[in-house]
């Protein structure tokens, strides 16, 4: 094995939806909804396959797909794209994280990350050469410190990867917070790429603001998303980066090595679910929070620490209260104490000392999934 | 950008298919066939779609898909894998290299690859650090030489990177060829990756051999192989890697951050397609040998050199007797003058002046598309 791997696991979503497959257990570990999006979208993708779209898409995504993304941004946002240069289609968000870092990011090249951090974040600044800066979102809270971000800029920062609705603690950073990135980007001019990939699951009345609506921001900002999410077709693997012709031209000389491009009538499907079913991710919205609710007040119940999330489909709680000090050797046991698999957050820590005890929890799964997990839970009490 | 990206340019396929779309001419450039593959395929995937195969597969693959892989090469080579440590699916094989490249190669080494090169392995090898050192299939036969084999490799070579059916040549490694290759990594302790996507695409009395069966080679042996050019379904980008579980591990281990897993449903659907179509490719490849001789009679009549492929989708010209000492001057002007794209084989040389003169041709189109093409060129000349 090349010498790149070494100290990367496999991701901690793999070993757990394995072990709940393995024991059976209820699966509130990775982040999946167990109802697919809306059936006119498989509609779209039948029709596709069937029209002979089966071949190669071009390495930038299918035109359509380009324009809905463009049309889509405009609409929430008010940002204007040329579709044929400031978007760029990938397998998902991951391959345009894995893209976006290897198009831009030198070795020693520092990138700042807030922690605790997505997986394959850190694999990939790995892969790149970089060296990460973790900024440390801290429990109960889970806010961003912007003092704590400035003092980690150095000269060699080159690049800020940040992500809101963050994903595990489900914190959605506040326009003052991203204000705050914005002029620490500016200061040192760094390039900003930003994974909104739960831009419209958002609760109460927090809002997703996209940080290249930010004054300044659009030119030096590489935005994020997919269709994973929005949609609940997480396995189709259809996400996208837009911002400046050159960034995004950096995510696809990157990308048409990686895999060159993928699923042609999946692009097909999720450019008619972009034009025509934003009712799904709106009404996903409302029914997410009540399942939101629902898990943390379940939670609650069993005297855990609760964090509830302003969006995202996760809520992380604190397990020492339990009597477990360890969310590692918690999340590792509950298969066989209580039938339920949760993740352990320090996965996603440099410091272990923050993310000991944090343990995440998924509610993109039915009420009942969700009900009979907690049930599970309590017993096991 | 990334300095791994300087000197790397948009790939010739996607160069070329774009001037096809602005020119409205016959492309005859990428790779891929302009009829899909069997309906029962599609319905597999509907069939996968509706039944709410729609969130993420397993890293490694769904169960199903790495079953038939494995049958697969049970039944058509002897070849026995346990498909849970021995197979991975990946986002076809164009992610299989790249992953395999990243997992398997240090900074410095050397990796040994046939040239005329399939483009993303240079791109590839650069990311992860290598060194390439190309071993030159020569003008008119394109047959291996195996003195230059023996003679390229230092103690700094750790990889033979290997394609057969060769892209673009057509190339079919004989058992006496292969033979040579095994012998090589074996005194040399080298690991191989053999991308094998062409492998039911043989011709005449020409046999495709993995280089897996031959002996003592199962355990260095890492073969890559996709259902796109096996059921033209190239755009639904469904590979695989096989071989022993450490190498099959680099893969994963890797590709796990490039695209975490993609296209679920279409997983599904070559599981059945592996399973139940294998009549599909025997098919495909007595119509593509009837339209190779069609392209190759053509071109022939146009007083082109042709060298008549063993294998693959593609036919290799010298256009110098036509009076262009430059084939990327040729193929870009070919639009205009004659309403036809193709490739320049120069693109995949590192010795300009083997293949400078080379332009690659696609016969894995309809008959009338191949006939009004070379009609087109016959106008033009
Ligand atoms: C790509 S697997 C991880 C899915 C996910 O986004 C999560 O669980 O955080
Ligand atoms: C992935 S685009 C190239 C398609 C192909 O295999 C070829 O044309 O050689």
């Amino acid at each position: 094995h090349a010498d790149r791997l070494r100290g990367i696991a496999p991701t901690i979503f793999s070993q757990m939806s394995a072990l709940a497959v393995r024991t059976g257990a209820v699966n509130l570990g990775q982040g999946f909804p167990d109802r697919s999006g809306p059936d006119a979208v498989v509609d779209a993708a039948e029709a596709a396959m069937r029209a002979g779209q089966n071949q190669y898409a071009p390495g930038i995504g299918v035109p359509d797909l380009r324009q809905a993304i463009a049309a889509h941004q405009a609409r929430h946002y008010g940002i204007g794209l040329d579709p044929d240069r400031e978007v760029v289609v990938t397998t998902g968000c991951t391959e345009a994280v894995a893209a976006a870092l290897l198009g831009l990011v030198n070795p020693g090249d520092e990138v700042l990350v807030l922690e605790p951090y997505y997986d394959s974040y850190l694999a990939m600044i790995a892969f790149a050469g970089g060296v990460r800066l973790p900024v440390t979102l801290r429990a109960p809270d889970f806010r961003l410190d912007v003092e704590e971000l400035r003092r980690a800029v150095t000269d060699r920062t080159r690049v800020l990867l940040l992500n809101s609705p963050h994903n595990p603690t489900g914190s959605v950073l506040t326009r003052a917070e991203l204000q705050a990135v914005a002029d620490v980007a500016t200061e040192h001019d760094l390039v900003v790429i930003t994974d909104e990939v739960y831009e419209h699951l958002v609760f109460d009345d927090h809002e997703h603001i996209p940080l290249a609506t930010l004054p300044g921001m659009a030119e030096r900002t590489l935005t994020l998303s997919s269709a994973g999410k929005m949609f609940s077709f997480t396995g189709w693997k259809v996400g996208w980066a837009t911002g400046p012709e050159e960034l995004v031209g950096a995510v696809l000389s990157a990308k048409q090595w990686l895999s060159f491009s993928s699923g042609t009538p999946l692009q097909a499907a999720v450019a008619h679910a972009l034009t025509h079913e934003a009712s799904f991710y709106e009404e996903l919205r409302v029914s997410l929070q009540g399942r939101r609710d629902l898990l943390c007040a379940g939670l609650g119940e069993l005297d855990v620490d609760v964090r509830v999330p302003e969006g995202t489909y996760f809520a992380t709680t604190d397990v020492s209260r339990l009597g477990w000090e360890d969310g590692m050797a918690f999340c590792r046991a509950l298969p066989e104490r209580a039938g339920v698999v949760a993740i352990p957050a320090q996965a996603f820590y440099d410091d272990l000392a923050e993310g000991r005890h944090l343990v995440r929890w998924a509610f993109c799964k039915e009420a009942e999934v969700i009900e009979d997990g907690l049930l599970k839970l309590q017993k096991a009490d």
